[in-house]
């Protein structure tokens, strides 16, 4: 005889699982799509206002703490079901069974799904725009911080940490960009979708999605359910971030070893071992990389999840699904909210990095610059004659004196330079370097403090955004919460 | 004794292959580079108009053709060197020199690696907006051609060929602005940066941004060399691109089966086999889907291959990874063109598409609504009473009758339904069916005429931004020819 | 004032998740870890027989499920400090210190990840070996049932059910193969190794290998705790049986569809709509693929998290990753048991395969073969008369008759064939093609039951080994509990 | 009126590039795959001598240069029919078409994947022995240099240039293991699994199997065909391979790094920068990471690019993947081979591993075991004296002195320590804390050079594996020439 539904195997392998997971991530989400659903259709007459009063308040008395407590057990497929079952418990069957008029588990899901990426999607931007504010602080308090850059792991030039932050920060911008774009895509409400043709029922779509704090409704019902790119596109631009989030992990993990020793990490983000007494793990950071790297490794993941899969209503990109994208965004926000903690508790070695600026002859190409300039000479050839003076410096153990370039200028021109010891002194000094480079993007004081302003003038306005967009969250869901009351009384 | 650079494990392992690489994408870009850097250092008085004219003349007789013809050897570093040299031949050397001026090879290497994006990008934004347009096309002819949409790979309810493909259109209408948004990102100048800190020479970083096209410099120069997202948002947007063309594509390649015999390719799109002489392989809908997958897997691994590496110049993110940016790049234009040849070309086939939305009781959730309208029920015994009937008539072998209604009815509610004869004749008719859905989003002809007139509008808007946006590069590049030709003359 | 550990930004974002994870996976790990460990200090003299009878009394009364109902408050650092303490309350400090003599949380932790990952990757084992068995099964009912092969999606050659099945079979003992080899890998003990370096008192690392299942110890101590490739083996062995896995199930989605209608899922596997009477979903198939998809997707992303870290001891392949790693396994197994289960309640409709394999004149490559023999022509020639007759039929709307293959000849070679009507009868019969094809590895019935034994017999290798491994797990946690009730009495 | 084929759009997408890809990676395949399956027609008497001879010698003409220099035009479809058409050329078109007599592009296509990647293959392993070598060579001259090892990416204890580079050596003979297999996999004829179904005709597949220096035929036709383990596999292995590389090759640009200076790069393997007169940039090493990384992301992306598509014979695992197959495997052969060259002409610093090894307080474990045993105390307190003499040491600006030990010793247990002042010196030497681990896999040069021993020994193995294999492909190519010299004559 035929196996009943459901067959073991497919309650272990499936439904339990799909159960779990509706009790972690959806069930507020089922509650405000039933209330704003009801609403709608009392004021559209689908529904008296007596079925409406009736459905509100068994909706109402649900008690969610009960369903959390259930674990999985056949007796009902889903917890859409076993919502369902208990609306019958708390008023007629009849009236109950009126509030799935003119819709489906179809544009129920991927309202709830939506739901739930809209919290974590908010999530993640607030914790990157937190994280750029430790940037701005940074960047505010050391214009003058000299340290090296590097180039092919090597030291190459004289920066500044507040030029070499802003670098982040106008990346970490970006991000925040594309989040807020991928927000407004995924922030529009598929409800009355239907199965996948809507309804011959008169809803009224609008005023759904503004019940629920959604800008507008999707469009095209085909699409509302068979569309992906709400998490695509936020996955992609996730993907973006983590990769960025990565990079900048890795320059300060290597700033805090001891061979660099540029940041040191307060206590409180510090591992010890339980066998080598003298380790102090900087293992905030090494986290941030790591868990930023699961995180990506779970976004890349549904992408590879959902590729080849029809363009339709398929579990492929439904329940199953579901938590790994889930998981992926809030990993995401693990990490760069602990890069938002654990950078604004550093401490940045200010002298250790002035002294390495000076070291390993990374102000040279400003001196091949003056040669350029003082002595009318070619790029090429002034570049000659500071390779061989760091040839030889490197060789006397010493830096470039003004009898080692002389020297060199004599090898490769035939004669000395006009270039006094003076200027030689000038042109080899990290503040030096940094502060003629004025230009547009450079890092001299005077033009990190312009790019911070600009790039905090950018900040305010997703900080505005952030803010205005939690407040029309938090008023939508007070407004349908009111007006369930008034139908209710 | 050490070997001598470049050692032959160094040249046949790496800088053979970039040099091939840098020959086919590269030539270009390297010249007008040049030649906007040059004018920029005349106009700036950083060289002097006679060694400006001379430098120009020299790079107008580069012969790309003998670069292009020349086999790496190892007697030049890379193609940057050898065209420094090529320069050297037909100028002085002292002049030549002064070319690389106030710029590195990184600032330069980021500039050519965005001009090369941004043709493919450009390109692939062309080959969406032409498969738009057939969308397009096809929408406006099938407004009334009703069809089956699948859930769960089973028909499910009846809709319209417009419907389902304008679904695709809205999709794609949000890959084009995301591509569009990358690309404004990628379109910005790092001429300038120097190799990672700018220049202690006055150089102007917007006249450069300018004569190349670009709507204004990258801001910070740490950032310009080190930043990814001028290429991660790009992939970003072509991954999520690539997951809907891929997932259109399946669509089309099951219609195109023998068992749904709903689209026909033309000969020019068809393969036969070499030992079954009845084939008639509709392979160029395989090979949108084979070419995309590919293009897919190369994008994602973009990011597996930037992750983790450094925030800095680094080879990780340069010329070793460019190519598979580029092919990734170039492979998702071929998927989405020959997607939009190929549809343009295929034959629906109406008649049965139209018979099959009358077949397997697709139209029946109308049927069930129409009784919860008719007869004042909950839509649970509705479904309940259709379900019987479902069942009962594929017993019988029969379509819904209404002796089988009112048998279910009987069953369900004890009593039989008011509905007649002719209403259950009309609620399961399939052009019935989506004629009543004028919902927002709906299949109804007049609510997909509404809709494509919106997608029509959007699709104006991309394609004036196409058009524009060539236009302006088409400009910049005849700008700068002349402005060559007149400080040579 | 410096934050104390842990910050609350370190607390939240890493400890509180590393805590949740290692009570759901490691805490019976931990337990064996540590009583296999102080049994060889013990044996080795390294602590006296007092001090491990208080040791293994003490391991023995800790409260696991005390631990389990654990949250994480920041008053310990992670779980191992948690047994640690805990220890301490049932027996006196200075002994319980000496339990963690000779070795380091480095080499537990590698232990007990390949400890948890061991028991995944038998289980996923287990129901490969139950899905090739279920392939074994089909494959010997259905020898002589014919259906169509399809290529390039559309209907090819007639072959049966049984030589379609074995196909997956074989390939699915590969897969195990490689599974097996991954377990070989990972079934090594890495204890010993110590933070990176051993120990300098005199372990036996065999005897722990032992105590614990293990077949060995691995080698070096660096390597040991730096190593990955005890999971990106069996992960790279999961990924392609997860590629394999896809593609049957998607054979499987096809067959079930109604326009294919060659396989029925029992009502256990199947799920209806909430608003479509009509629907009779095959889930089951869509949950295999898309579960399979999951874990195909986290499979990768571990590759991705884990490329480009340090070779060392390094949190990116730690407690971080870990979990996404066993859920990839847990996703996996998910997949192939619910296949097994499923396949093994379906129902082939042998009658419309037969009938299927009959049209679209898929037999005709045989028809060719016939008239390459029976005539002496080349294949070329009598793919082109056949070709021709396979139009005309299609024109005439009939099969491929005597007069239309004359017709076709005539036309092709200028006179006609000695192929007699009944030759050609016997040559476009879907049994007759199946039937000639003996070849090695070809579908006539005669060579799958040749071959279906032959995979049978590496079948039983694979459930040898299988039970082979569970028993050799079972008695060494057997005799380990053995020994420590020895030990303590 | 129709499209003809090759539509235009279909010719540029599609078959341009599959004709650029067969040219580069397929003629001689083809033409092997034509010469076994001749003489094995011939030996079966499926043709006679006559026709066997005539089409040998046309084989023989065929102007492979002449193919190599055509440009697609559309005037054939692909590269098999062009060669079917130089056939022709040669010898009467009723013989040329008898070559095609019991086969299908689709075995044939199959047939050449394996053997492309079959040499890709081959020359990877060849690289991985390459660099296990260097592996070995180096260890065998640094058993005695100590050197410190991190955790967490800080100084953790002493270890030796041997021991660290013997856990690469392992892993690398691990990764050797898996791609063997891979190939054993591969390795194996699908010839005469036909369209599908193999043929009806009385092939011998062991026999061609045997002349293309396969070691057998696969078995079953429809998996022959549909199969993509033969490439899952292999990359699968590959992935783990590459993980590995990237981290030997950061550990190893770590070391290049000037505040490590621990390993120096000859002038073959470093590049300067055209405008920082003082950089010596370790190119080599990065281009391993970077180059590896582009491989590892192709690899991967292959795993995306194939899932959810049919189990069968479709393009997605054909003509459009394979170039990226071939590129991932090109790519990982690049990065392993530079290693290896890069390595054996690297120099260590030994002088400066060995002062490394002595600073940060790395020795420290071995105190804290000693404390342990010359004072009988649990190591936590032993770790505890030994932390806080840490601390006192670096307040003090000092090593940990006597004295301090004392102190702290003092403080922790209220009493001294018996350890003497020379004790204490010997616990705290590098020297010392490698000579003392013996245990299996340890750091103590005679422990390292049983370990050497042991890898030498497996690396013989898979160095006559590689040998052996290469001859056996050697071989039988000379078989068949030599055979269809006499089927000639």
């Amino acid at each position: 005889m035929e196996e009943k539904f459901p067959a073991r195997g497919y309650k272990d392998n499936v439904l339990a699982d799909c159960f779990e997971d509706a009790k972690r991530y959806f069930l507020d989400a089922y509650h405000q799509v039933d209330l704003a659903h009801a609403v709608m259709l009392g004021e559209q007459g689908i529904i008296s206002q007596d079925e409406l009063r009736t459905i509100l308040k068994a909706l109402r008395r649900l008690d969610f703490d009960a369903i959390r407590a259930r674990e999985y057990d056949g007796t009902f497929e889903d917890v859409f079901y076993l919502i369902q079952q208990e609306i019958g418990k708390h008023c007629d069957a009849e009236t109950a069974g009126k509030l799935h008029t003119a819709r489906s588990r179809n544009d129920i899901d991927v309202t709830i799904y939506r739901l739930q990426l809209r919290e974590l999607c908010l999530k993640l931007i607030g914790s990157a725009v937190d994280l750029r504010k430790v940037f701005h602080e940074l960047a505010a308090e050391h214009h003058e911080t000299v340290m090296p850059a590097y180039t092919h792991t090597q030291p190459a030039q004289p920066t500044t940490l507040a030029h070499f932050i802003l670098a982040m920060s106008e990346n970490l911008g970006r991000d925040i960009r594309r989040l807020r774009a991928a927000f407004e895509n995924m922030n529009r409400s598929p409800l009355g979708a239907g199965a996948i043709t809507t309804s011959g029922f008169p809803i009224d779509r609008h005023r759904v999605a503004e019940l629920l704090g959604f800008s507008e409704p999707t469009v095209n019902s085909y699409g509302s359910i068979a569309s992906v790119d709400y998490f695509t596109e936020t996955l992609g631009a996730v993907a973006a971030l983590l990769v960025n989030i990565g990079k900048f992990a890795q320059e300060f993990m290597q700033m805090a070893m001891v061979e660099f020793n540029a940041i040191r990490l307060p206590d409180g983000y510090v591992q010890g071992s339980s066998i080598m007494p003298q380790k102090r793990n900087p293992v905030a950071l090494e986290h941030i990389r790591a868990i930023g790297s699961k995180a990506l490794g779970q976004t890349l993941g549904v992408f590879t999840a959902v590729h080849n899969t029809p363009f339709g209503d398929i579990n492929d990109v439904e329940d199953d699904l579901q938590p790994l994208i889930f998981n992926a965004m809030r990993d995401a926000d693990r990490a760069v909210s602990l890069f938002g903690h654990t950078l604004r508790s550093a401490r940045f070695d200010t002298e250790n990095l002035r002294r390495r600026a000076g070291e390993n002859f990374i102000a040279v190409t400003e001196l091949a610059d003056t040669i350029v300039r003082r002595e009318n000479l070619p790029f090429s050839l002034s570049h000659k004659i500071v390779g061989k003076s760091v040839r030889l410096a490197i060789e006397a153990g010493s830096d470039v004196t003004h009898e080692i370039i002389q020297e060199a200028a004599m090898d490769v021109l035939g004669h000395e330079l006009e270039l006094s010891p003076e200027e030689l002194a000038a042109a080899v000094s990290p503040e030096n370097f940094v502060a003629v480079r004025t230009i547009y993007g450079g890092p001299a004081p005077s033009e990190t403090r312009r790019a911070l302003r600009v790039e905090r003038d950018t900040a305010d306005d997703d900080n505005e955004w952030l803010a205005r967009t939690r407040a029309h969250l938090d008023n939508a869901r007070m407004v349908l919460g009111r007006t369930v009351d008034e139908r209710i009384s």
